[in-house]
């Protein structure tokens, strides 16, 4: 049995690594901590808890955590980087879900997040932890940096294209929609039911911090010959990522759905959709898929690839298991099969 | 391994049966049935079981029904009792989600669903399947009426109060509260989006069939001492359903709060939270569980007891599983203890 | 050419009787306050007012509000009473959409709001601005105190059985379900998106603030013969609240519809509905209408009233403007006509 | 005073037409038709319109069109190009919200709409009723083709960039999202509640009709420099369209935002708003007009703008009204200037 805690758990994707991590038959966890809620039973938060954890919350600090194998951080930015050292000084183990272990570069780091990396030396190590481009280096990782969501569903709908080169000069474009759960539990007047519900709107068009991650991960370079534009849009949606992606083709010739469905033949959690297909974001909620379709339409020199995934499954906490099962050995999918709801 | 069956498969009780016992360790799933997509692949018509079921609908005739331990009916009501009984005669048990095998009064189900009963001597050996009032006789039924979406979270309500002799002379009150699941996947104007989004109404307030139901399991009578009157909503959600009842009280001394908590200590699936809670349906969402508040405002005459849970599950396919378990000797909770989500 | 004021003008009521009167012929808002948003235009503030208001957000002591003909206030509880003596002084008229000006009883008022009536002096003279029940009284009042969204639809329901006497011993129940804009444009968590869509919660069962000004109105005593039980529903809508009324018979003869429809016959905001109705939050959406059905099911001794607002509308801001309609002799619809929405 | 009709008049758009036509100084409607309805009451089919009208749905062939000075027609494509002729030589005037009168070309009508076009020789003389491009021509025209939905988010949103020629080589990526209310009032089982609530897919990626109605207005050819990708996606929100626009810019110098506040400074139902805004769907509910922002992230080679309308007041209803207003002299905003809610 693998002992974990999770710091920072009174987020949405804390909650949902408590869930997903409840159907896991190989975790325990042992150590929950929040400042605020510190001593007060996580059932007595979240009420939808009760018969399913008696956990307490600890406070940040407790010794708990050092006995774990692995620390999942669930915290705002800034904070994992500041505890890593210790607990990997202790072979503590450490997944960071937020962004400071995922920008391989300190200064970008420094110019996206507004303050300088507090261990540039274990950012070093650190593994970007999408297993589909990185399997290999999460398995033996230390500390892995857990990509975020947009991130996720971008790249898992790029990859095939730009490894294969068939991505011509120009633009991507990355047009996506996401549910409310993505902003996190946060009291802004925008994410409340009455301003976030039926209505739609992009936001950051300037520039969001996502960017700079899909950018290194898909090994492009914003002076260089492929370049991303990436925009964000809220819908009144609870959970759930569509990405929408425009790529402009380097060659027409080529079979991009053959392409595709080689490429994730042996993925267990990309599901490439058939011909003609556009999917839907319920139909990956609750689970750690990330289904794509592929379309050229009116076989032009575009690719409009269409991906949807679970922010905080495979966005977030699901991505996050999935890297722990990678690094002690486990099956990938443990604890990750659950089927999705319909409706 | 148990084998069962699901005969018309393709709506919302069938697709969340077909959920539950993928999760099921014992169960395993050998043949769903459709008219209408017989030949299919499951998951070529619900794309979310990609990766998940490779079942192909069969017609519902087909013979693999006759072979499975146990076949659960999710279709319209007036199909169960006429197939129940050569599959019966099999050895094959039966768990219907239909109305079929709720009323044990032929009469009363002829007046509430417009045709003669098909097998009244079947119907008299039906076990009404709501484990928290009928496990024993569940343990050894043949067939079992599973209950109502609408009366599973009255009667859960209520039974401590009337099997307590609590209730006072007067009439009930039951103001319940659903999601848009319950009326199935039906395409009816007024269940689009642009019409039941954003919107709340009554419906049959003029009388609904599930008041036979509710009125049999409690055993009130309609011209007794004390009577019901139930009033279903459509509310702009997709699944759940929140009971809010009205009780008038015997007297006014009684511990109502230690009379939820005592009858229900033993239940797995019934929560009664603490004093003073309120109980939402998205704690429940996806899960087997009942939860219920029991109030008493200005400790006056009247009890207010909310209880909630997700008419897919406990309101129908979970709660036959939950039969399914008590009727093979299995754990009462296998398969179906996987956390809710939040949010 | 009526000029008012609006002191509070940032929240959901406030932005509402911003709508309404920009529609209305006869009124011109010449001034706006909101100490949070002193000095900014109201359409950098609010987008969609682009284009239809020029006017900027002054501090709430501005002079302007001195010049009004009538000045109303969307403030939270205890602004309008400390402000509105030196307005009345001043000639001004005062309609307080906050509930410093409906429970004629100081001490009621200390109870709900927990601080002492400023000007107890004025409150007795402040007319409770119902026009329904109170329409020559609004005609000549200086003050008056517009109802609450909850207490509207409950009163218009109960009216006219209680005025004709037909109500029995007993509980009468008002189950209200809401949308949430009725809650304020706050920053509370349980009113996210993530958190209120898609979910059904009751809260204070023990006990609304709406209780006393519905008892109040209605004439009940809490001590007397009938009571009254409020329970209130957050459901996942913006806008409406759907009243389900429970009410005892005296007895069983009379002809509910016909007395329903004589009593609001000459009534402009107020549609019973043919029997057999059930009203929809959303065909008053934006409308300062009432409508009702009245139900009476199996004949019985209980009567079922469905009635549905717009809890902004005539729950709020319409309200307030049919009183001011009144209070200045103009027609009493004026600016209230426009047609619902659908969907 | 102005009487006009509307044929087909149970759908959204006829719905909303009549709304609008409330609301309407100048306008009185005196003729309904509904082949499924003729003979009842339209607020017997629409409680919504209790109190607000008494017309009774006559048969499409009613002799009350023929008496009026304008019919406007809400119904599938194909209905309104056989009925135009009679009409037109009585001297009526038509205003078509389907397709019939769109697309100049009869071949293209015949390609995508499956059938032959009708009346070619009144096609040729049909005006596209998009005012702030053809406004002139709107004036004296005896048929208006009123445009689609998505294609006056997209060409609003483009126009300004094409005439001034600041379009570079390369592919325009309309992404647009849309509520469910541009699907109809169709029974179909991916716009139900359960289906099309909480979740995001796009649809038709492979080619859509309204594509070829924008290329015409754009002036642009499929083989040509330019070029048009466009996918449409519903998203869970009934009314609303969000344009995202992706522009390869011809070069880098240009101010972009003075161009398009200069383009439509004269436009009364235009918004463009400030530098970095995003504007949001329901600030545009219930009204006709368009906000634009116009962004140009990193300063690069690609504009983005962002253009939201209400898919049935600027996108069908409130656009023919406002070409009905062209067309007889009107004020240009007459009946079209109550402002949105919010929330």
């Amino acid at each position: 049995m693998i002992s974990v805690g999770i710091v920072g758990a009174t987020g949405y994707a804390g909650m949902e690594l408590l869930r997903v991590l409840h159907g896991h038959p190989e975790v325990s966890v042992v150590a929950l901590t929040s400042r605020r809620e510190t001593g007060t039973r996580v059932d007595a938060v979240f009420p939808h808890l009760r018969k399913f954890s008696d956990l307490t919350f600890a406070a940040p600090e407790d010794d708990r955590l050092q006995d774990c194998d692995a620390v999942f951080f669930t915290t705002p930015h800034g904070v994992a980087m500041r505890a890593a050292p210790a607990l990997l000084h202790l072979g503590v183990r450490v997944i960071d879900l937020s962004a400071d272990f995922r920008l391989r570069d300190p200064e970008l780091y420094r110019r996206w997040y507004g303050q300088e990396h507090a261990c540039p030396e274990i950012l070093s190590e650190a593994v970007y932890g999408l297993p589909e481009m990185n399997r290999s280096a999460i398995r033996g990782a230390r500390v892995v940096g857990n990509p975020g969501c947009y991130p996720t569903s971008v790249q898992l709908g790029l990859l095939p294209l730009l490894e294969a080169g068939f991505v011509g000069k120009g633009q991507i474009i990355a047009d996506c929609k996401s549910g409310a759960s993505g902003a996190g539990r946060e009291t802004n007047v925008g994410l409340l039911l009455c301003e976030a519900g039926d209505n739609v709107k992009g936001y950051k068009v300037a520039g969001h911090r996502h960017s700079a991650e899909m950018e290194q991960g898909l090994g492009l370079t914003t002076d260089g010959s492929v370049g991303l534009t990436f925009v964000p849009h809220l819908v009144p949606m609870i959970r759930g990522i569509h990405a929408t992606l425009y790529v402009p083709l380097a060659s027409q010739g080529e079979d991009l759905q053959a392409l595709f469905e080689h490429r994730y033949s042996h993925e267990r959690f990309v599901d490439v959709l058939p011909e003609g297909s556009h999917p839907e974001t319920r139909s990956v909620r609750g689970t750690n898929f990330c289904r794509i379709a592929v379309h050229r339409p009116g076989n032009g020199s575009m690719a409009v690839i269409l991906a949807v995934i679970d922010n905080l499954v495979k966005g977030a906490a699901g991505q996050a298991v999935q890297c722990l099962n990678l690094m002690f050995g486990l099956d990938e999918g443990c604890g990750l099969m659950a089927a999705p709801f319909w409706p």
